[in-house]
Protein backbone atom coordinates (compact mmCIF):
# COMPACT_ATOMS: atom_id res chain seq x y z
CA UNK A 1 0.00 0.00 0.00
CA UNK A 2 1.64 3.53 -0.84
CA UNK A 3 2.53 6.49 1.48
CA UNK A 4 -0.12 8.23 -0.25
CA UNK A 5 -2.49 5.13 -1.06
CA UNK A 6 -6.25 5.84 -0.20
CA UNK A 7 -8.68 2.62 -0.23
CA UNK A 8 -12.07 3.67 -0.34
CA UNK A 9 -14.37 1.81 2.29
CA UNK A 10 -18.07 1.29 1.08
CA UNK A 11 -19.92 4.19 2.21
CA UNK A 12 -16.80 6.06 2.63
CA UNK A 13 -18.48 9.68 1.54
CA UNK A 14 -20.51 9.27 4.61
CA UNK A 15 -17.93 9.21 6.94
CA UNK A 16 -16.01 11.10 9.90
CA UNK A 17 -12.67 11.02 10.61
CA UNK A 18 -11.65 12.88 13.90
CA UNK A 19 -8.03 13.62 15.09
CA UNK A 20 -8.50 14.51 18.67
CA UNK A 21 -5.41 16.47 20.02
CA UNK A 22 -4.83 16.95 23.90
CA UNK A 23 -2.54 17.90 26.64
CA UNK A 24 -2.57 17.14 30.26
CA UNK A 25 -0.26 17.59 32.52
CA UNK A 26 3.05 15.92 33.48
CA UNK A 27 2.57 14.56 36.62
CA UNK A 28 -1.09 12.77 34.62
CA UNK A 29 0.45 11.80 31.51
CA UNK A 30 0.33 8.32 32.38
CA UNK A 31 -3.60 7.75 33.75
CA UNK A 32 -4.38 10.19 31.26
CA UNK A 33 -3.36 8.02 28.72
CA UNK A 34 -4.81 5.01 30.06
CA UNK A 35 -8.40 6.38 30.55
CA UNK A 36 -7.70 7.33 26.82
CA UNK A 37 -7.13 3.85 25.86
CA UNK A 38 -9.99 2.71 28.35
CA UNK A 39 -11.96 4.75 25.89
CA UNK A 40 -11.28 3.64 22.80
CA UNK A 41 -11.97 0.10 23.93
CA UNK A 42 -15.29 1.04 24.96
CA UNK A 43 -15.83 3.17 21.50
CA UNK A 44 -14.74 0.28 19.23
CA UNK A 45 -18.02 -1.44 20.78
CA UNK A 46 -20.15 1.21 19.38
CA UNK A 47 -21.69 -0.14 16.17
CA UNK A 48 -20.95 2.92 14.18
CA UNK A 49 -17.25 3.14 15.15
CA UNK A 50 -14.96 2.20 12.53
CA UNK A 51 -11.65 3.23 14.28
CA UNK A 52 -10.16 4.27 17.67
CA UNK A 53 -6.71 4.38 18.64
CA UNK A 54 -4.87 6.28 20.81
CA UNK A 55 -1.38 7.97 19.95
CA UNK A 56 1.12 9.74 22.26
CA UNK A 57 3.58 12.63 21.25
CA UNK A 58 7.07 11.30 20.91
CA UNK A 59 8.18 14.86 21.99
CA UNK A 60 5.62 15.73 24.53
CA UNK A 61 4.41 12.62 26.73
CA UNK A 62 1.52 14.78 27.91
CA UNK A 63 0.37 15.24 24.42
CA UNK A 64 -1.86 12.40 22.54
CA UNK A 65 -3.48 11.95 19.89
CA UNK A 66 -6.87 9.98 18.95
CA UNK A 67 -7.53 8.97 16.04
CA UNK A 68 -11.50 8.08 15.29
CA UNK A 69 -13.68 7.22 12.64
CA UNK A 70 -17.46 6.95 12.72
CA UNK A 71 -19.86 5.60 10.11
CA UNK A 72 -21.39 8.92 9.63
CA UNK A 73 -22.70 12.08 11.73
CA UNK A 74 -25.14 9.73 13.41
CA UNK A 75 -23.17 7.45 14.35
CA UNK A 76 -20.42 10.67 15.96
CA UNK A 77 -23.79 11.79 17.63
CA UNK A 78 -24.31 8.29 19.00
CA UNK A 79 -20.57 8.25 20.28
CA UNK A 80 -21.32 11.51 22.26
CA UNK A 81 -24.29 10.54 23.69
CA UNK A 82 -22.57 7.22 25.14
CA UNK A 83 -21.91 5.92 28.56
CA UNK A 84 -18.44 5.21 28.36
CA UNK A 85 -18.46 9.20 26.78
CA UNK A 86 -19.81 11.15 29.41
CA UNK A 87 -18.10 8.87 32.43
CA UNK A 88 -14.43 8.78 30.55
CA UNK A 89 -14.19 12.02 28.79
CA UNK A 90 -16.34 14.23 30.61
CA UNK A 91 -15.80 13.23 34.25
CA UNK A 92 -11.87 11.61 33.63
CA UNK A 93 -10.66 13.25 31.02
CA UNK A 94 -11.59 16.97 31.03
CA UNK A 95 -10.32 17.47 34.75
CA UNK A 96 -7.33 16.31 33.55
CA UNK A 97 -7.11 18.37 30.30
CA UNK A 98 -4.61 21.62 29.55
CA UNK A 99 -5.47 21.80 25.85
CA UNK A 100 -7.83 19.88 23.76
CA UNK A 101 -8.85 20.18 20.25
CA UNK A 102 -10.48 17.83 17.65
CA UNK A 103 -10.45 18.49 13.83
CA UNK A 104 -13.21 16.97 11.91
CA UNK A 105 -12.49 15.97 8.34
CA UNK A 106 -14.56 14.29 6.15
CA UNK A 107 -13.44 11.95 3.04
CA UNK A 108 -10.03 11.84 2.26
CA UNK A 109 -8.85 13.44 -0.77
CA UNK A 110 -7.36 11.38 -3.12
CA UNK A 111 -3.42 11.90 -4.21
CA UNK A 112 -2.15 9.59 -6.70
CA UNK A 113 1.07 7.86 -6.11
CA UNK A 114 4.25 9.31 -6.24
CA UNK A 115 5.38 7.01 -8.10
CA UNK B 1 -10.45 25.72 23.49
CA UNK B 2 -13.58 22.74 23.09
CA UNK B 3 -12.77 19.98 22.11
CA UNK B 4 -14.80 20.45 18.75
CA UNK B 5 -13.52 23.60 18.34
CA UNK B 6 -12.26 24.63 14.71
CA UNK B 7 -10.17 27.78 14.84
CA UNK B 8 -9.71 28.88 11.00
CA UNK B 9 -6.15 29.97 10.10
CA UNK B 10 -6.07 32.55 7.84
CA UNK B 11 -6.21 30.93 3.68
CA UNK B 12 -7.48 27.28 5.55
CA UNK B 13 -9.30 26.86 2.62
CA UNK B 14 -6.17 25.48 0.71
CA UNK B 15 -4.51 23.50 3.64
CA UNK B 16 -3.90 19.96 3.32
CA UNK B 17 -3.91 18.14 6.14
CA UNK B 18 -2.12 14.20 6.26
CA UNK B 19 -2.53 11.42 8.80
CA UNK B 20 0.40 9.61 7.94
CA UNK B 21 -0.21 5.65 9.99
CA UNK B 22 2.95 3.76 9.58
CA UNK B 23 4.29 0.28 10.94
CA UNK B 24 7.63 -1.23 11.06
CA UNK B 25 9.02 -3.94 13.20
CA UNK B 26 9.27 -4.21 16.81
CA UNK B 27 12.92 -4.77 16.15
CA UNK B 28 13.37 -1.80 14.52
CA UNK B 29 10.66 0.44 16.73
CA UNK B 30 12.78 2.81 18.11
CA UNK B 31 14.83 3.17 15.09
CA UNK B 32 11.81 4.17 13.09
CA UNK B 33 10.79 6.50 15.42
CA UNK B 34 13.38 8.46 15.54
CA UNK B 35 14.19 8.72 11.98
CA UNK B 36 10.49 9.74 12.07
CA UNK B 37 11.44 12.70 14.56
CA UNK B 38 14.31 13.83 12.07
CA UNK B 39 11.87 13.88 9.32
CA UNK B 40 9.74 16.31 11.84
CA UNK B 41 12.68 18.82 12.58
CA UNK B 42 13.60 19.05 8.92
CA UNK B 43 10.05 19.32 7.54
CA UNK B 44 9.11 22.05 9.88
CA UNK B 45 11.59 24.08 8.24
CA UNK B 46 9.98 23.85 5.19
CA UNK B 47 8.24 27.54 4.47
CA UNK B 48 4.42 25.87 3.60
CA UNK B 49 4.88 23.31 6.39
CA UNK B 50 1.78 24.46 9.16
CA UNK B 51 2.70 21.85 11.35
CA UNK B 52 4.43 18.19 11.81
CA UNK B 53 4.11 16.24 15.06
CA UNK B 54 5.43 12.26 15.12
CA UNK B 55 3.08 9.76 17.43
CA UNK B 56 3.57 6.70 18.71
CA UNK B 57 0.74 4.41 18.94
CA UNK B 58 0.10 3.37 22.87
CA UNK B 59 -1.09 -0.17 21.47
CA UNK B 60 1.38 -1.38 19.33
CA UNK B 61 4.89 0.54 19.72
CA UNK B 62 5.78 -0.23 16.08
CA UNK B 63 3.32 1.97 14.89
CA UNK B 64 3.31 5.45 14.30
CA UNK B 65 1.31 8.02 13.31
CA UNK B 66 2.55 11.29 11.92
CA UNK B 67 -0.11 14.47 11.99
CA UNK B 68 1.38 17.03 8.94
CA UNK B 69 -0.23 20.18 7.67
CA UNK B 70 1.00 22.16 4.51
CA UNK B 71 -0.49 25.75 2.98
CA UNK B 72 -1.89 24.23 0.20
CA UNK B 73 -0.96 21.55 -2.21
CA UNK B 74 2.17 23.24 -3.59
CA UNK B 75 3.60 23.31 -0.18
CA UNK B 76 2.82 19.04 -0.29
CA UNK B 77 4.55 18.71 -3.54
CA UNK B 78 7.38 20.93 -2.29
CA UNK B 79 7.95 18.57 0.91
CA UNK B 80 7.87 15.45 -1.24
CA UNK B 81 10.81 16.95 -3.23
CA UNK B 82 12.61 17.53 -0.29
CA UNK B 83 15.99 16.34 0.45
CA UNK B 84 14.91 15.36 3.86
CA UNK B 85 11.90 13.30 2.39
CA UNK B 86 13.92 11.73 0.07
CA UNK B 87 17.02 10.91 2.37
CA UNK B 88 14.15 9.91 5.22
CA UNK B 89 11.35 8.38 3.87
CA UNK B 90 12.65 6.86 0.99
CA UNK B 91 16.39 6.05 2.02
CA UNK B 92 15.68 4.97 5.87
CA UNK B 93 12.06 4.69 6.60
CA UNK B 94 10.76 2.64 3.73
CA UNK B 95 13.15 0.19 3.79
CA UNK B 96 11.86 -0.13 7.39
CA UNK B 97 8.24 -0.35 6.58
CA UNK B 98 5.82 -2.97 6.77
CA UNK B 99 2.25 -0.96 6.38
CA UNK B 100 2.05 2.39 5.36
CA UNK B 101 -0.89 4.55 4.28
CA UNK B 102 -1.44 8.22 4.32
CA UNK B 103 -4.81 9.99 4.04
CA UNK B 104 -4.90 13.56 2.79
CA UNK B 105 -7.55 15.79 4.32
CA UNK B 106 -8.72 19.13 3.10
CA UNK B 107 -10.58 21.61 5.65
CA UNK B 108 -11.93 20.21 8.71
CA UNK B 109 -16.08 20.20 8.59
CA UNK B 110 -16.99 22.93 11.65
CA UNK B 111 -18.66 21.02 14.47
CA UNK B 112 -20.68 22.89 16.87
CA UNK B 113 -19.17 22.59 20.68
CA UNK B 114 -21.51 19.72 22.27
CA UNK B 115 -22.34 21.88 25.58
Amino acid sequence: MGLFSNPKAPHMESQLHIVADSTTTPEHADEYGAALQRLAEATRTEPGCLFFDVFRSVERPERYVTLEGYADSAALTAHQAADHFQKIVLDELVPLMRTGDARVYGTPIDVPPRD
